[in-house]
């Protein structure tokens, strides 16, 4: 006999209908290519769902979305969970009040990572848009965003991004020709961060094409 | 007991199911990045519709649209209006014949303000599609769309507006790593300016990158 | 009483059937901006279906078709054709075999005519879809697409095609920061066309960017 | 009296129903312009099904879809395959695992083919999408996309790709100005080839402008 899950599966079901229509409009977007890119939102305070590695993001449907606890490990479910994983559980982990990370991997995404890898971050400044992020309230700010080496050894990954989380406030950060993760205390804040990182990695690589 | 509002509930209605699909239009076209961008109607000669700030415009409802006065104030609603109303509402007092006010945040529209925010306007000549704008009537013209620099202090920028109104007949202005406002008699000739605004500035850019 | 129309009504209903898809496909790809664009259809050997100036393209409906005789007078309609009507009429009255005339504005084509305007045309070599033109079967053939001056002096213009059809078998021309004519048998092969030549001058666009 | 056709008709409608959403994706990203393009996929070991040339990949229907067999002829149907199929069933001959194969026309293809042709591959490494190739578990590696030189003598092109595929594992090539030929063993693995194919041609041509 099925044991019963250790997660309110209501809530899953309400979490997986609001995941469903953002995964498939960011793939719609062509933030996901390859089948690359994964999604999760908090269940409670031990447990996330998140998208199954793999899986077509334009075509995501329940079926696609696991369940995790704050290790990366599954619950109640035979797949294996990505190796990224912890670069979501770490975020859960460490700041209660957040509730959904976003990893996509936009052109423009990967292209900044690629061009200013060297000096390990992307500069914004002057930008409207910056007050997209949460406790941000002017144009007139300035922000880093953090590109860290690539890996395949996400123990390191999740160590570096540990060290910048202990050293300022962030809501993202790019990783070398790879993509974006970003967050927030809902998918409404989280896909707000998203959508304004695109947007200004767009206009820098944009301005600077212009400028040369 | 509630009181009546001050203006025709049916038009309302009639509006918001005008600016609910040209919105999601724009946000559709990526114009609308993380909630930014806002859009009103005129109501009558004391009111008008806009959205609320920091709705998702993608999925934007009736309930996402509130009436104020054309000082800016909400009218019959909780809702706090964003501070840029006061560049809606300027408009709306100064020309009895403006019916919608569009503002928008497209990439193109944040790059050229950036470029160009020094010599303060975009110089735009030799498009057929000047005739789109209300009273040209050939390609044979030409166009300087203004520039101003950005600020949180919306009746500093209102001032500015209404200087650049004294001097010109205009449809459009950007604002410096911010994005477009413009506007028309109705939303069809609001957004016929928009989308022309918005094409002639990708062909300035694009000029631009091949010409150097 | 009204007369009954000198066309076939139910071959009009049929084009316009056939038209509305098409030309709001169009729209969704960005290339009628701002109400911009025109398309016409061949009705019989005296009369041609065209869209009237100024409605918005993403939208057309029926009532957004009008009739037109092949020399550009309106049929059984209040409606006044546009100006650039003869533009299409010129080419139903010289070539009996032509059914379909495409006018739109995408910034690929408006760029490359102002690009290309100092020379003449564009030429375009050694690309697989110029096999797209009715009568090419290999890749290893040219065509250079003339480019003419803009002018709001219709007789002017179609003289001006005219000049240029004598002289040489060809499925469009540019105008100068203005955009692309381009027709066919029917409208598949008008639309065939017209993707060919929005693929190529893309291509042509993105190789000058990146050989400087 | 018509005879039994020699392969199994459910699979093939089966199989056209996995073609027709796929394929019109592919249409709506702009990928396939002017009818080009054409995909297929394994029937049996001696069948495959494929898109009869010259149609509109955007609005394919079953009635769009041909049998063949490996040699390239036409089974159980009046229509006459496309010169290229021959590069579809060397594929299908020499691989019994490969079930899928898909050709395409995307702008960054041609681009692509175009610049690197002269040296006759576009090589691509520090990419996490270089993990979206079976057989790849790393960013760590690298790829060669060989350039042919476009011809219209297929059983030329045919030899050359033999040729490659004799030297190295390889999961798709380009054709100078013409476009990308890419396979797998079943549609999700051949269109993910396809998406990272296309995306990492993107990100190479992108940072080429950039960097210069």
């Amino acid at each position: 006999m099925r044991n019963t899950p250790p997660f309110d599966t209501e809530r899953l079901r309400h979490l997986a209908g609001e995941l469903i229509p953002h995964v498939r409009e960011l793939a719609q977007a062509g933030w996901t290519p390859a089948t690359s890119s994964n999604f999760s939102h908090r269940l409670d305070d031990r447990h996330a769902a998140i998208t199954i590695s793999g899986r077509d993001k334009g075509r995501l449907t329940e079926n696609d979305i696991m369940v995790i606890d704050l290790d990366g490990k599954a619950v109640d479910s035979e797949h294996r969970p990505s190796a990224e994983t912890l670069l979501h559980t770490q975020l859960y982990r460490r700041f209660p009040e957040i509730g959904c990370v976003l990893h996509t991997h936009s052109q423009n995404q990967t292209v900044a990572s690629r061009l200013y890898a060297g000096i390990g971050h992307v500069h914004l400044a002057g930008y409207e848009l910056l007050k997209a992020f949460a406790g941000n309230t002017t144009h007139d700010t300035e922000l880093d965003l953090p590109v860290l080496p690539n890996s395949q050894d996400m123990p390191t990954l999740a160590a570096q991004v540990d060290a910048l989380l202990d050293d300022r406030c962030m809501w993202g950060y790019l990783i070398d020709g790879h993509g974006l993760y970003t967050w927030g205390r809902d998918m409404a804040e989280a896909r707000r961060h998203l959508e304004a990182l695109e947007f200004l990695l767009g206009c820098e690589l944009q301005l600077k094409a212009l400028h040369r």
